[in-house]
């Protein structure tokens, strides 16, 4: 990787693990191995290169998310890959941790792409579940959008929960609540 | 209100926007009006100050969700109540927010109340799920634990798309998503 590459990913861990306000320019060139002259070649500062690793973060959130959301199956069995799907769950939200960032949220620039990322996200899973009401799988009369509220809701809350109990048990046992709630009554 | 107090409040007050990670003893001293001396005098350092301003917290949560979920009415009116109290939407959960401080999560003394109080929390919630169960309110079979779990979820999760969002929209929306979800069916 070059030295552009090793600071976005680095930059991307640091903001994970520390947030913005305790990632320091410092840390990031230590992390990835690069000298303060290299990383002010490549960006501005420590806030141009967590627009790129934001923007980065959103990139693959995008892309494992409609991996899920667009595969074969019944709206219910594609929201619930979403739900199960492999992740880092004491370790959360790699933009939901970000919210909790007062400097991030004070920087529209920085706030941007993380609050057009869930807006993506809420929008993609009122889609899957429109159809889900369209193929009987759910109750008719639910509202979708909030349905896809709640359902990326439990998500970032199920991290908190997993956080706080030093576990990833209350995650799951979120997860298995939502689904449950969701499921056709066939299935119940 | 005595020193003591105002360092307590006033670490509280910090915390909740700044997180630990972005709280120095130096900013509580101002906010709260006090010198070096007395800090040191009433409190060893940042780490006992914020455990103090832990447990205020943890107490105020406990009183306000005891009050709803205690109150009369059916168990989807006390848990309707809990999830539709008055809330600075955007400030999010003064504990919450800690789950996403490395400091806080790597300080046992400091991590043990904000477990404690979610651990309170989804207890509480599934032995009023309980009695709902037992009323005939909720549907016979569901996992109460891991409906109280998705219930805490949403709160939290609730909070995290609305700093999103920069908008307490989200979090209303997910509320209303899982309380149509849980509604008896005679509401639905």
């Amino acid at each position: 990787m070059d030295a552009r590459e090793r600071l976005i990913t680095s930059t991307q861990a640091l903001l994970w693990e520390r947030g913005y306000v305790g990632t320091s320019p410092k840390a990031i060139q230590q992390r990835a191995g690069v000298g303060q002259g290299s990383m002010y070649h490549h960006f501005s500062g420590k806030s141009e290169l967590a627009l790129a690793a934001i923007h980065r973060c959103a990139d693959q959130i995008r892309a494992y998310t409609e991996q899920r959301l667009s595969a074969p199956g019944t709206a219910f069995a594609r929201i619930e890959a979403f739900l199960l799907q492999e992740r880092q769950v004491l370790q959360g939200c790699q933009l939901g941790r970000l919210t909790a960032d007062p400097e991030i949220v004070a920087n529209p620039d920085l706030h941007r792409p993380v609050d057009a990322t869930f807006v993506w996200l809420r929008q993609r899973l009122a889609e899957v579940l429109d159809e889900g009401v369209a193929n009987g799988e759910f109750a008719v009369g639910l509202d979708v959008n909030d349905i896809a509220a709640t359902i990326a809701g439990v998500v970032q809350g199920g991290y908190v929960l997993a956080k706080a109990a030093g576990s990833d048990e209350p995650y799951y046992s979120a997860i298995r609540g939502i689904l449950a709630l969701l499921a056709p009554p066939t299935r119940q």
